[in-house]
């Protein structure tokens, strides 16, 4: 419990401080996000806002992590590996950010070579996870009143590898207005706090290994990317970039993955699964009508801007959605959990 | 649980088309809400923005709650109370802001008028709890590890209309920028729903009279006030006056005070209590230190959009920090149950 504290706050402080730390130095080295040709027009004057910020939430949650328990020392390889996969999609997408700022435009590492690394990326964390954890390969709701389908190894990593690219796209889809990512992404870590403290509570019910770690992981991250907030809050003053959108997508799959709550994740990272289908829907009927648009613009935060929606009205109500996705998400895994016995079935 | 879920969900469709119906009302008969002269100069755009949304807020919650449990009909009087205390801010607010319309001026009943006003609503309040309820009368925090200070019935009547009366000022003063106190108040109905929840689950630790109807009561408040948050995110299409201010803040008091949890009020809604001690401090630096001032304009926001921070980063900044109070309460509550073995008391 202290340590979820320690980790929360840490995390929190030290993105809060690296977070303007980078400002000024990306500001006065000029280094500026170049802003989507084909965005919505009102967009124009974000360009030149520091981009990269993601940096500083990757940082404070490692932070947060490694030093919530200095004293004891115990840090688990489930939690290591999570913290990994993190470092790793944000890694992926500082490069992608890296290139777009050198070379001026908006499109970064083309899209084969940004797979390739979130591919190296969630490979690796599937290996590690099952070859160095116990890792359940079941494809689980909230892994307790149905017991799950058993996968196996090889399609437990397809499944792993899927879900890692699925959602760290989707919530760099997600990331196109002032701190709607960073809130979303405040709300899902924060869910699986609970849902990961929950499981080290009553270990016997959820076989889950060193859940308490995975806490701590999500309460890092959940500090950070809420310590970024303070500074992404519209207007924005920095936007995270890939660096952040990867490490968050990567981060939340990670955790659904550990926790063995993968089927659950859709419902509490709800808003990010709007977004992506908003996106397929426009191609698809762009592709097979013949160039109808199913949206003014996709993703669709875009589609209610264009709709003459102020940005902050689409911020905060999509706040209000993803808030509402994360609530039920919790709730089903509560009430799910009292039906199954869970807190009768001692600890 | 279900009961929760319908109460929620009633609370907030209804205020959501509530609200909305309201908006096309008032500005049909053009009624807006004047800006007072000496705020923010930003702010003389808002005039004319329409008010008392607050009743969409109580009419919100008052269906969430009734139609809650139309099946088996269970309402208590614990709960009633409650809402009862609710309406009656309400009410008091709606005068108030109808006094404001009709005569055009942002000052609205003179102050004793809505100090009468609320020490009728507090004073009802206490005297119903404690003649008709199994109230106690003790000042306590999380009402489990320490057992709280008998007050007997005389004193504990006079802190609660004091918190009454305190935590609804509180409110208004912080309904100055377009969704703070509505976000804020979400979020301290959604712990106290948490809170009350538990304490149903775990009676005999608690001893809390009906406290599943107070739950249902918070839901339905918490439920309300993100359905008007909706229409009320920045920039505001309707304010919710005095209405809504005094309706959340008696509702508030009223649900700590029928949980038994006064103490861990203040830190809950943290962000209510740090306006109020700003223009405490303002007011109190201004008369005994000659006329200086602490901070720019109070309440706080004001400070800050002076100093030159943009409106809508103030209210996300705010927000955070409104989040972080409430889940250190939420987490203070959970801590100090299972320090006292709450679990394992059985229920």
């Amino acid at each position: 419990m202290i340590r979820l504290l320690i980790a929360a706050a840490v995390a929190m402080s030290s993105s809060l401080i690296g977070t303007k730390i980078l400002i000024r130095w990306l500001s006065r080295l000029r280094i500026g996000q170049p802003i989507r040709d084909d965005g919505p027009e009102g967009h124009a004057t974000k360009a030149g806002t520091p981009t990269m910020g993601g940096l500083a939430v990757v940082i404070g949650a490692v932070l947060g992590y490694v030093l919530s328990d200095l004293y004891h020392g115990i840090y688990t390889r489930t939690g290591i590996f999570v913290m990994l996969a993190i470092i790793g999609g944000g890694t992926v997408g500082l490069i992608d950010d890296w290139i777009k700022v050198v070379r001026e435009r908006n499109l970064g590492l083309n899209k084969r070579a940004k797979l390739l690394g979130l591919l190296l990326v969630a490979v690796g964390f599937s290996v590690l996870m099952l070859g160095f954890t116990s890792a359940h390969t079941e494809l689980s709701f909230t892994r307790i009143a149905q017991p799950g389908i058993d996968l196996g190894d090889t399609l437990w990593t397809v499944w792993a590898v899927l879900l890692i690219i699925g959602s760290s796209n989707a919530v760099n889809l997600t990331d196109g207005l002032d701190g709607l990512a960073a809130g979303a992404g405040t709300f899902c870590f924060a869910a699986f706090t609970f849902i990961a403290f929950w499981q080290f509570r009553y270990p016997l019910a959820y076989e889950v290994p060193h859940a308490l770690d995975l806490a701590v992981v999500a309460a890092s991250m959940a500090g950070a990317c809420l310590g970024f907030l303070w500074w992404n809050a519209a207007p924005a003053q920095i936007f995270m970039g890939d660096t952040g959108s990867l490490a968050i997508g990567t981060g939340l799959a990670g955790l659904a993955l550990a926790t063995n709550t993968h089927l659950l994740l859709p419902i509490v990272a709800g808003l990010f699964v709007m977004e992506t289908v908003s996106v397929i829907l426009q191609i698809g009927a762009f592709r097979f009508f013949g160039g109808r648009r199913v949206f003014r613009m996709a993703p669709i935060h875009h589609h209610f801007e264009l709709g003459g929606w102020p940005e902050t009205t689409v911020i905060v109500r999509f706040w209000i959605i993803s808030g509402l996705c994360t609530a039920v998400g919790l709730g089903l895994f509560y009430a799910d959990s009292i039906a199954a016995g869970v807190t009768e079935l001692g600890r």
